[in-house]
């Protein structure tokens, strides 16, 4: 479930805003089962620096270490009704692939696809054609399928002896927070609105409680959970505090989220792959039916996510027995005027 | 110059937002040279609580005890395209004037009157006709023609001594401030916008500086000049910062200045004006342009106006030698779920 990709209207007239759920489910395995093995070079990871839940892949694609083995496509932060363009890129055409919309390569998979042109795809160089979109499955795989490929120090972001407490967790921030501010932000009635920003505030105050004496959300190490929050927590007061309207607090309002998000930002791999400009425009400028002036606030303030935030006292290690990767690579970094060293 | 009134459409496709400015001038005064003399009962103040421009008027009504001798008449949050209705009062028709749209008051005075009907508005009760909606004119006359019926300890809120100083302050905030978050909010461009925003934040930052270190605008005691930024404040997380975009930062973000605006909150005839529900609805629902889904905000929480502000070290008295009002009167209380007792 979760993505993000065209379609005509966001809202919801008939209330409660319901994900499209329908996902090509192919995975690719270090066996290769489904016809698509895991191999150095072989698929292209085409994401949005925008969307939270290509995001997710971006930060466990980093955390792993799996740049020189898989490569990354960045979509611009807008699409049309239909697709994702790579209008970032010179002649608006992604280099590997060779294509100036994502819905190319949906259409090399099917030529008749109908469902959304989403991010993030898995998409095969050689015939150029998706692979898989399911956004979930694709970093649980990053982490157990493409284990022969990790650098040196990964973290295990999906250790065995917990997979049971991450999904419950992971199940949970899904239904609640990650697809509980859209929820909010495309109710199409104030009774669904209402009942949607209780439910995600319970939420937040739950994981307040939970992280308010634990560093992380599962043990005392970063995992697949945590990823899955952030993604979320970094466009909270960005976006969908005003655009979503899930307002009753900013999350610099709520001190452990805040101070755990800031915690999480600073660890690398996490902040470096977030493009607040990038973030607003999206959603600022896509959801017409939300924001029909196409105004991109100017705030917040975002330079606050670089203060201390004082949760090492809690204990625990970011990355185990393990190390943080390096700096992203050069074409891969946010530029400074885009990243939260820049005040509003 | 400024006014809540009914026009088809806020945002300026041009770019920047003007304000209509062009308001009836006539004034009632000691001396009745316009031919309307100050007296008791024979005018009704039409306002509604939703609107800072008439909110000005409600607060300086309150603070100086004119409640026995001009009556309030108060329509409902929302309008339609043209009037301000009685919606909010039994079978809908204002019980003094016995009209149900304030557009009836106006077209008592000229039945071709084509600007905008505006809150406040000034009303002889004996004709139907509306004297005057001249806003910035109507509190001062409060203040300077109406001094035969202060109350016994009423603050002198404009004093000759000071004038100067308070017009030039206040016309700051009119342009900055008061006005300035309508023209970030009713922008037409991105340019627009974010000139607007970068003008309210300038004078927001020149305020807070000159309210660190004295508790009032002007003087050591409240006077005209802080009813005009109150009425702004106090509104501002409520609905400009996200509605409007102004986002900066929350009002409760702004040490100095969020300090300055709870202790005029809590100081009578200031907070018990301000109905947070009404003032939502106003704004959510009557800008149709800006927020087409109509869906209103359930936060912020607004419960913290309530918390101590510790502005009283730095000296300064709220009524100088005089005294508070006395709590509103029975029929003029905001009810406690739309005040800031209440939690989202």
């Amino acid at each position: 479930m979760g993505h993000c990709g065209g379609v005509a209207s966001y809202v919801d007239p008939e209330g409660e805003y319901e994900r499209d759920s329908d996902y090509i489910s192919t995975r690719i395995t270090a066996d290769g089962r489904d016809g698509y093995a895991v191999e150095p070079g072989r698929y292209r990871l085409v994401a949005a620096r925008a969307c939270p839940w290509a995001n997710r892949a971006i930060i466990v694609r980093r955390l792993l270490g799996l740049e020189d083995v898989l490569s990354l496509g960045l979509c611009g932060p807008t699409h049309d009704k239909r697709s994702w363009t790579f209008d970032l890129d010179p002649g608006g055409v992604d280099p590997v692939l060779k294509i100036p919309r994502l819905q190319d390569a949906y259409f090399k998979r099917d030529p008749g696809y109908e469902k959304g042109i989403t991010v993030p795809a898995m998409v095969d160089v050689q015939s150029g054609a998706v692979v898989t979109n399911d956004f979930a499955q694709i970093t649980l795989d990053l982490s157990t399928e493409w284990t022969q490929y990790h650098r040196e120090g990964a973290p295990d972001l999906y250790p065995e002896a917990l997979r049971a407490e991450i999904d419950e967790v992971a199940q949970r921030i899904y239904t609640e927070v990650n697809n509980g501010v859209y929820r909010a932000g495309f109710a199409g009635s104030q009774e669904a609105y209402e009942s949607a920003y209780d439910r995600l505030f319970a939420a937040l105050d739950w994981l307040s409680e939970r992280l308010a004496k634990q560093r992380y959300l599962v043990g005392d190490t970063i995992t697949e959970a945590d990823v899955r929050l952030f993604t979320t927590l970094a466009r909270f007061d960005a976006v969908y505090h005003g655009h979503f309207k899930c307002n009753r607090n900013k999350l610099t309002e709520l001190p452990v989220l805040w101070a755990y998000a800031r915690d999480l930002f600073q660890t690398p791999g996490f902040g470096d792959t977030i493009d607040f400009v990038q973030i607003k425009q999206h959603y600022y400028l896509v959801h017409t039916d939300i924001n029909p002036t196409h105004i991109v606030p100017k705030g917040p303030d975002l330079s606050t996510w670089l203060t201390p935030h004082g949760r090492e006292e809690l204990g625990g290690k970011p990355f185990g027995d393990g190390t943080p990767p390096g700096p992203p690579g050069d074409g891969e970094r946010v530029p400074a005027e885009h990243s939260a060293s820049r005040r509003p």
